[in-house]
């Protein structure tokens, strides 16, 4: 397998100041692995409930979705219920249901393992540490929330120290790195021995940096944001999967990619949900590709 | 003139984590204009107290900067005092003497009328459009602040539609609209008549927006911001001064003006005050300008 995600499917109730929908499929292997199959095939690692309905697998495994490492439990499947105010900036959790994810230990079918590249969605950073372990990647990234900064800081440092990448918010990365100054926080994660830290910035778009570089990726000009949830996994899914689709791991590479990741994004968050994947075309990806380079683009004559 | 700016020269009293200083030569005036006198000739309108010094009038005459349009007058220099917490990311004022602003009556020199280029920097909407009548520049822009957006919001919005275009901060640009989304914030800006709507986002760096075109320029990289003063107002001076100096209004140039702008304020902040303006030459900028062509490039072939 060439790309792999440890992550949550889930059953997602939102609301923002566009509408409702109550319910939905979510969770972030669903949003990572639905960005990251427009370039690579992609294999998940999760775990649903008896409750989870069938129609859901299906739609994802008819977009070459390997759902193989996704386990079938007894109980109910995770459950998020959030809300965003008019500024769209954050997502308020109003109810978290573990459920099935409260004993989950992950299974990794043998196809998975030294896969090319694995990202480990936002989860107790001893499960990702574990799964890392297991499946020994050519190239791996992580994800995280507050939550884990505040309560297993060592066991996130750990798995810092351990993988290639990582996918973290502003928020995180200042917390986790004690600076409000998000470059000196970026050097910091470097100093852990992290080859590529990309900070995401929500509508300031994202930046890179690594040992030599450092690249400014605008988000998409969106003058209407209906739903941001999932646009941080999904973002990560076109970055990651379009490295994987290449199978390069260079400083170049990984910038092109991350517009790619971010021309996903911007489309995500214009429906609620996964609507927007239902429609997403290749030559959606690429139509707005060109147009991220005009965005950046100045004469480079002094 | 090819080039003058309406705004204050001042007394500033800063304090951020980094240190503190008093009583040193500040004012958007003073900023705008040091940094716009790196390409264009320019004249500054404002007004100062009997307490003013003469070596800071010389220290900006020496730097060829023309201060016909500057009013000595009995009484004390506007004053501010203000500190940055740890994030830098908003100044807080302690205090604000208006002093000699108080009565400010702006006395335009002959030979500033019918300049090429106006930006009026912020101040009461009436004092900024009684300078724009007077003066009927060919190209103008202004600033604003929250104040006058509470306060004087119809004088505000006429200078809106008299002037080609504005430097506005995210916050102001999302309260004057009445939005939080900035794309839709600049489509607004837009719909009033401007020409060329410029909006701040602090260590994310600027928007331009225009009819036809969208532009992000990142900000600088740094790790280390001492003090964030007059960062805007020398971003407006680098990035008009740009252009007067090449005569142009059009979407193309104002882009990488703005990139002139934004490296001139990258090496203001690295410095208290004005410090950073007594050794910044032409190679620093020249240098800065090269780097964020870098860090905006990505290959072109999806």
């Amino acid at each position: 397998m060439k790309l792999v995600v440890l992550g949550t499917l889930a059953f997602d109730s939102i609301q923002t100041p566009f509408g409702r929908v109550e319910n939905v499929l979510g969770g972030s292997a669903t949003y990572f692995s639905l960005a990251a199959r427009n370039f690579s095939e992609v294999g998940v690692i999760s775990v649903v409930g008896s409750d989870f309905h069938e129609e859901h697998l299906k739609f994802l495994e008819k977009r070459s979705i390997d759902l193989k490492g996704v386990e079938k439990t007894k109980g109910k499947t995770f459950r998020w219920q959030g809300y965003y105010e008019y500024d769209m900036d954050q997502a308020h959790t109003l109810k978290t249901e573990l459920n099935v994810l409260e004993s989950f230990k992950p299974k990794i079918p043998r196809e998975y393992r030294k896969c090319d590249y694995l990202f480990l969605a936002n989860t107790d950073p001893g499960i990702q540490m574990e799964t890392l372990d297991k499946i020994k990647p050519k190239y791996s990234f992580c994800d995280t929330m507050n939550f884990w900064i505040e309560h297993k800081r060592e066991e996130l440092t750990e798995l810092l120290k351990n993988v290639d990448g990582v996918f973290i918010n502003e928020g995180e990365a200042r917390e986790y790195c004690k600076t409000p100054n998000l470059i000196a926080a970026g050097r910091k994660l470097l100093k852990l021995g992290l080859k590529k830290v990309v900070i995401k910035k929500g509508e300031s778009g994202a930046i890179f940096m690594s040992d030599k570089e450092f690249f400014a990726a605008p988000a998409y000009p969106l003058e209407v944001v209906k739903d941001p949830t999932g646009a941080g996994d999904s973002f990560a899914g076109g970055t990651i999967g379009h490295l994987a689709k290449h199978g390069k791991f260079t400083d170049e590479w990984i910038k092109k990619s991350m517009v790619c990741g971010s021309v996903i994004s911007s489309y995500v968050v214009e429906d609620f949900g996964i609507e927007s994947y239902r429609k997403l075309k290749h030559e959606d990806i690429e139509k707005r590709y060109n147009t991220f380079k005009k965005i950046v683009a100045f004469d480079h004559k002094y």
